[in-house]
């Protein structure tokens, strides 16, 4: 029998042929935007399986409507994109793509906050509009990062590499907050286990990695905006949602941080008249933390072969189960 | 007796409050352009002591109209912009800025680097210009920088500091082309010596810290270019100068290179007609290496305390010296 795997969108060649060279009968989203809801529907519903990104929602209502499928591999490792639950009712499998993309993502982190440390943007900008006019001793004067105090929230994976190379190339401590203390940033990293709000109080750089959930939405607003120290930076390579962005969005005329650097909106894209848009110390990025050569070769191949180990009836290599 | 001090443009503060407190008489340069050959002698010319930027050129010609100067106290660690041999002749001491800008232009290169490698630059346009319209999974695809080797042009402080960091965060393979072996970098980075043309042949990465020099001078032409490695990174934070700009701007239609990241050009400020401003993968910024609050303050500081210690008779913080 033929199964019949449709994909959202365009991806690296490599997982499209490692299926095609199984025999899949493949399907692929032929636009450069994603489907809309409806859109999605009629796309996937003679689907057994999907290759899905995490712009496609898979709602209890959407999923209701394709009695067919048997597994969603989403090309990403969040996957608050999925209903997990009723999937789990359906006995739809669903996978996702940790690991493969944790140095990517780390790097593209480290990337936003050299970037918001030391005004990348405007200072490009300066040369690229021909008003780069001489050596300036005060012009752009960014902040150093040597021994500054990061601030983790969330320790995953991409926190950890991420915290490891801020650790051992500027020497800085690292404490960050979290439902349990983890030993690989207290063995590795000599971090520190605080609150939240200790955290806030202590932290020169503030890190969001923590997976969208009921608990961490919404969980930095005005509050803990407001309890930041004066010059320091805040990073989101998670998700939008984590910030309260309308917090954000009216305490940027009177904030005391340095910089602020979101490769993650909330919604994504951005509102085009958002006023995160218009500040010169706001570095925002297209969700782009996985988008290298390597990781994204990688995270096509195993989608890829999630649906192949599915369709085989060996173990699937990154199942997401409801924690 | 009060010794007169110019400075050519404003700098931080501390450095001029410094001055003060020890009762020099200090005139500032009042643009924010710097002067031109001709404003900078009716500048300086009663100046005993001079604190100088190096868009300031102080040539042999420039020198004889400066009969009553004693000490060049320059704003910067590079002194190409001065004449050294004429200073000695005519007993003028000059001084520098080591160390203090150190870690600050090693953030600085590693931020170039990362820009390059994750196209941070096209990436945030694209947000700015409300061109972000859905998750992409083929969009702004970056290079890897873990495992990837990278070649040092002129082992110095700055390039210590920065193979460093790219060895400890990113477990990089270090190779360096210098004059002389360097035990700091054969130590503790586990860097191997080789020639210019194979370090081209074998770096992922080439980043130039060596000082401009009549040796340095367009070290890196068309042949040096073309031998890089296909999808290779080129980075200087050094001096414009050490690469044949016209070469490269010949070149870059035809690049095989990955990315470019300079933050210094021939000349500064670059031309505005220069081909180099045309392409995505080129990162520019107007020589902002020492820009930090960090290192501003601590060479202002070091600028002065050498001025003072001229006058003083104590020995010079920093002096450079024929080598």
């Amino acid at each position: 029998m033929t199964y019949k795997i449709a994909i959202t969108r365009q991806i690296p060649e490599i997982g499209i042929e490692y299926l095609a060279s199984k025999g899949y009968d493949i399907n692929i989203w032929p636009s450069t935007l994603p489907p809309g809801p409806e859109e999605l529907v009629s796309f996937v519903e003679d689907a057994d399986g999907i290759i899905s990104m995490l712009s496609d929602q898979f709602s209890k209502d959407i999923l209701k409507k394709l009695p067919k499928l048997k597994i969603i591999s989403n090309f990403a490792v969040g996957h608050n994109n999925i209903n997990l639950l009723t999937c789990t009712r359906n006995s739809v499998k669903v996978t996702n793509t940790p690991d493969v993309l944790t140095e990517a993502t780390a790097e593209l982190t480290l990337t936003l906050l050299l970037s918001v440390a030391r005004k990348m943007i405007t200072a490009t900008k300066n040369v690229e509009n021909g008003e780069w006019k001489s050596w300036n001793p005060t012009g752009f004067i960014g902040t150093g990062l040597k021994r500054k105090t990061l601030g983790i929230i969330g320790p995953g994976r991409i926190a950890f590499e991420f915290a490891k190379k801020c650790h051992l190339a500027f020497e800085m401590p690292i404490i960050y907050y979290g439902r349990r203390p983890k030993s690989s940033f207290e063995e590795h990293l000599n971090a520190k286990q605080m609150s939240l709000k200790q955290l806030l109080a202590e932290s020169d750089i503030v890190s969001i990695h923590c997976p969208l959930t009921s608990e961490t939405k919404n969980l930095i607003g005005a509050t803990e905006l407001n309890s930041m120290k004066d010059g320091s930076i805040l990073i989101n390579t998670a998700r939008g949602e984590v910030i309260n962005q309308n917090d954000l969005e009216l305490s940027l005329k009177k904030t005391q941080l340095f910089g602020i650097g979101l490769d993650v909106t909330a919604p994504e894209p951005i509102r085009h008249d958002s006023p995160l848009l218009k500040y010169e110390n706001i570095v925002i990025t297209p969700h782009i933390g996985s988008a290298n050569k390597e990781a994204r070769n990688a995270m096509s191949l195993l989608c890829a072969e999630n649906i192949d180990a599915y369709f085989q009836g060996t173990p699937l290599l990154t199942e997401v189960t409801i924690s």
